[in-house]
């Protein structure tokens, strides 16, 4: 059913909303009603730092996360060991990985993963920035930390065929039963790979 | 958990949003990481098109709709009844009714209902120019058409003795079994009522 709207300057403020990612026409046109209730200076706050971050957004020369100077905290961070890098799709595994608290070293975005369907090749992704990297001759150990599909498996692959030749210990991060997830309702592929891969009872309490 | 954001101008951007009603910090992130994948065009046309919105809407003098002008296309409009006033509570109930095409008459837009949990007082609405509206003398039925909630019985009931001494029929939009609906699984208050204010049969093929 096509909506009629009372105002021009609504229906185009829906449309915009309606553009983003999730969010339907209903939605937006909460979030449109939600916006008059606020005040001029909040609508405005909300609307310029969107901008702002779109035209502002500066990405890592080295690693290619997102970060405010040419060369992102973490890249320009002394206490972190150089030699490691992981490699992951987007800066939002950047932060998840980041949170654990568990890794020193230095990150490598790629920007995506390749993926046919979606028309996505390996030179649309940031993979010979990060074999120029490795050629440099700091980094001794490439982790690869991208989604257990199909795609994130070409492109581990690809990567992979890429850095053979060089002289970097390639590892991938350990795929296995989570935390607290029951062994009975663990899919199969999982709970096979987690017996292949096993590790010593005295690593398992490492953290 | 908090998230450590790798740029100042990200987090102030998944902050704007997450303001909004309904959305939670991820899907923030997704919605910025979205924005960032746009052209700057398509954001500071997004951006502005709010703040635009916001600076410029424009409420109907008569019935307090959103419009663009001084006065709403639908009081404008000559073809309407001006005698029927249909009071709502939002613009979003006078564009579901709109969808109807069930209704020639004019709205009257409360602006939200009674509710003293949310410290809404009858002031906060605008009831006194509804009883502006009827005093004219042009008005000579006012519908009432507002949730069936405690907050919209007691508003309808302060309207009601609000308008008790004007010459004006007050009615309520009629409550029964929704089309489509299956008496079995009807809940007995509606049921209840649906038997006490049932309508002569021939009335009911009127659309």
């Amino acid at each position: 059913m096509i909506q009629k709207y009372p105002s021009a300057l609504l229906e185009s403020a829906v449309n915009e909303f309606a553009k983003l990612p999730g969010i339907g026409r209903k939605t937006a046109l909460r979030l449109v009603l939600h916006s008059l209730k606020r005040s001029p200076e909040e609508v405005t706050n909300f609307g310029q730092t969107i901008i702002n971050l779109r035209n502002n957004v500066k990405y890592c020369s080295v690693c290619h996360n997102i970060c405010d100077d040419e060369i992102c905290c973490i890249c320009n961070d002394p206490g972190r060991d150089a030699s490691t890098v992981c490699v992951v799709e987007n800066i939002k595994e950047v932060m998840a990985i980041e949170n654990t608290a568990q890794f020193k070293g230095l990150y490598h975005v790629l920007g995506g993963i390749i993926s046919p369907m979606e028309g996505i090749g390996p030179a649309d992704l940031e993979i010979e920035s990060l074999v120029g990297r490795v050629k440099s001759g700091i980094v001794k150990e490439v982790i690869l930390a991208l989604s257990t599909t199909m795609e994130g498996d070409t492109t581990n692959f690809y990567i992979y065929r890429k850095l053979s030749g060089s002289d970097v210990r390639i590892s991938v991060i350990a795929r296995g039963v989570s935390i607290g997830d029951e062994i009975e309702y663990t899919d199969e592929i999982t709970l096979g790979r987690s017996i292949v891969n096993r590790t010593a009872f005295n690593d398992s309490f490492r953290t």
